[in-house]
């Protein structure tokens, strides 16, 4: 066993404060909300070069930098720079931790705080209340509001990163001028959710966990986020991505044993589950699996996909990954038929990929071509 | 919480006891050995009309009974029994517990033993050897020898019952007339293994596991064990089995809560995690996974697959389910590759299903036509 993890590490995040907070779909208030954020490049003065990159589950604002925890690379920092797909040059980056996350956004991990805003000295866990992929995107759009900034050039994001592109060109259309989803569905299937059970069902069965409020012992679940986040990777890699990687090759010595970590497969997936919960909070972790698995954009416009997009005239590239098995192609065809229902201007593109739903953050220079083209494409068209 | 469950239940299996053991593939020697097997039908006097069901990981020898645990139908009752496919007027069924179970067999959960066969008071648990699919044949091969049955009519089985089914036709290939090998593959893939690796990485961080000594304070390790059946239960099911059986429906009410348990899909989750635990071992379950990660028969003849098969008499009927994902179409194919670079008798069926890998177990009617018309023909022409 390796040293105990501090629950909340101490990282000085750059954040906005809203102190009048905001209501969540569920009803209740949080206030103040903390939003924490990074920007790249500069915003013009017609503010109008900014895009805004949507993370994923796991993902956090620390796109193009090194993380101030891990001191690894930014998670897209391979697109992100001058004269990349999105060029710091030319744009203004813009990426904000989500609401229920762990890296200085308002979350399980911060301060619990009563209606009127004040402090209870010790951490929201399991209190903090149920968000949804539309409050998330709510939350980024008051961090809009506060920039000066009317109009996105576009909204980017894979996986639940494209969930809230889809949030954002649905309840926010003229905010949008180009939406990219990504690797991505307009709702998170049975088998999908049952994953992320899985990995909930772990945490909560690991006794450090302790209903949530495991700060109080200053420990943390490692052992059940870690298996959670192995269910995930699985899922995130192509059968031909790990064989691969890995095949059937056998770790140091062949001889016939049962001891651990005999196959490589098993090392690599151990040390990404416990590299993850020095970074992770557990807590956030079941709430935003949460928010994936209730989003359903169709339910929210009852019972029609289409009518989310009614009349948009933000331009759509939607992008799926010919390997993806977690949100594979047909999601994306079944979006963009929606789109099409919608009259809207929509582009789409499956790319042949054996990496898995990990391609969206991996070398793909097809895609990533596709993507600039894309987003060159809206700032030509507003004179950007 | 339930109420504790007996690491040991104590249950009168019907047992063969061989005093002189067993080697096992790793060296170990395991003495006595004990087979514990069921019947159905009745041997005829030639001892011809016996077929040798293979069980998956958790399956056992109550293929066509009521389980004395559970206390439900035989996981094979709906193909076992007078005119059905497995017809008990004609054939006499066998199913043994695999070495390495925890159904009578010797395994884990039974009495450990030193290298003269004297019981050391305490199970085996995790000193118990690794055995491999070619162990559990063998130790099937000497039950054969025992009740006298020189050929089998047949062996079939499923999942990991197809991997014994294809050791069993390369290891004894004069003792097996017929052989099909349903929903399997020749070997492990590194997604099967890392699947696998995940549920052994839930039981080794419950704390109830202790070391895999478990039995010393009479409890079991039933969330790990929970959580990997959990993991495992996907990976049986297809997405629409899923999502005919589940869809997003939520549980009870339609408000937006976390509290556990909101989709139908994660409640039937939890319960197949729950009942698991009451019939199943978790250190069965560790050895028994390594023995299917472990299985790869073109390594065992020099990484040539059609050289385990070279000359073979045996009469293949090799049956895939086009939603299977977890041993998909493709391995079967390899497979039917091999038997054919080898100049097998060999006839292969991909049913269209949208099951699963479970579909083998299920109500497929052109499946259980086609398997009962494979038998027919294998006891036609041996006059049985």
């Amino acid at each position: 066993m390796s040293a105990p993890i501090a629950p909340f590490p101490q990282v000085d995040h750059q954040r906005t404060l809203f102190a009048d907070g905001m209501a969540l779909d569920c009803g209740a208030v949080i206030r103040p909300m903390a939003v924490a954020w990074r920007g790249y490049g500069t915003l013009n003065a017609a503010k109008s070069n900014a895009i805004l990159v949507c993370h994923a589950l796991t993902g956090d604002q620390y796109v193009a930098e090194d993380h101030p925890v891990t001191g690894r690379p930014g998670w897209w920092a391979n697109i992100i720079g001058p004269g990349r797909p999105l060029d710091t040059e030319r744009y203004y980056i813009l990426c904000a931790n989500v609401l229920g996350g762990c890296m200085g956004s308002t979350g399980p991990r911060e301060e619990r705080t009563d209606e009127a805003g004040r402090g209870l000295g010790e951490p929201w866990g399991t209190d903090f209340p149920p968000v949804t992929i539309r409050d998330m995107v709510r939350a980024q759009r008051r961090l809009m509001d506060h920039l000066g900034i009317r109009r996105l050039l576009a909204v980017i994001g894979g996986s639940m990163g494209g969930m809230q592109v889809l949030e954002w060109a649905a309840t926010f259309p003229e905010m949008v001028f180009g939406a990219a989803p990504i690797a991505t569905a307009a709702y998170h299937s049975a088998q999908n959710i049952a994953f992320h059970e899985v990995g909930r069902a772990a945490i909560h069965s690991d006794p450090d966990w302790k209903g949530g409020r495991y700060w109080e012992d200053g420990r943390v679940p490692a052992q059940g986020l870690s298996v959670a986040r192995m269910v995930a990777h699985i899922t995130y890699l192509s059968e031909q991505a790990l064989t691969r990687k890995f095949g059937r090759r056998l770790r140091g010595a062949s001889a016939l044993t049962f001891l651990e970590d005999v196959f490589e497969v098993e090392s690599y997936l151990r040390h990404q589950g416990s590299t993850f919960v020095r970074r992770f909070d557990a807590n956030s972790y079941l709430t935003i699996t949460r928010a994936m698995d209730y989003f359903d954009m169709a339910e929210e416009h009852g019972g029609d996909l289409s009518a989310a997009f009614r009349g948009t005239r933000t331009r759509f590239f939607v992008a799926s990954f010919s390997s993806d098995w977690l949100f594979p192609t047909a999601d994306s065809r079944a979006l963009v038929r929606a789109l099409n229902a919608a009259a809207a201007n929509v582009s789409f593109v499956e790319f042949q990929s054996d990496k898995g739903h990990d391609a969206f953050l991996l070398e793909e220079p097809e895609f990533h071509r596709a993507l600039g083209g894309f987003l060159a494409g809206c700032a030509d068209r507003l004179g950007v």
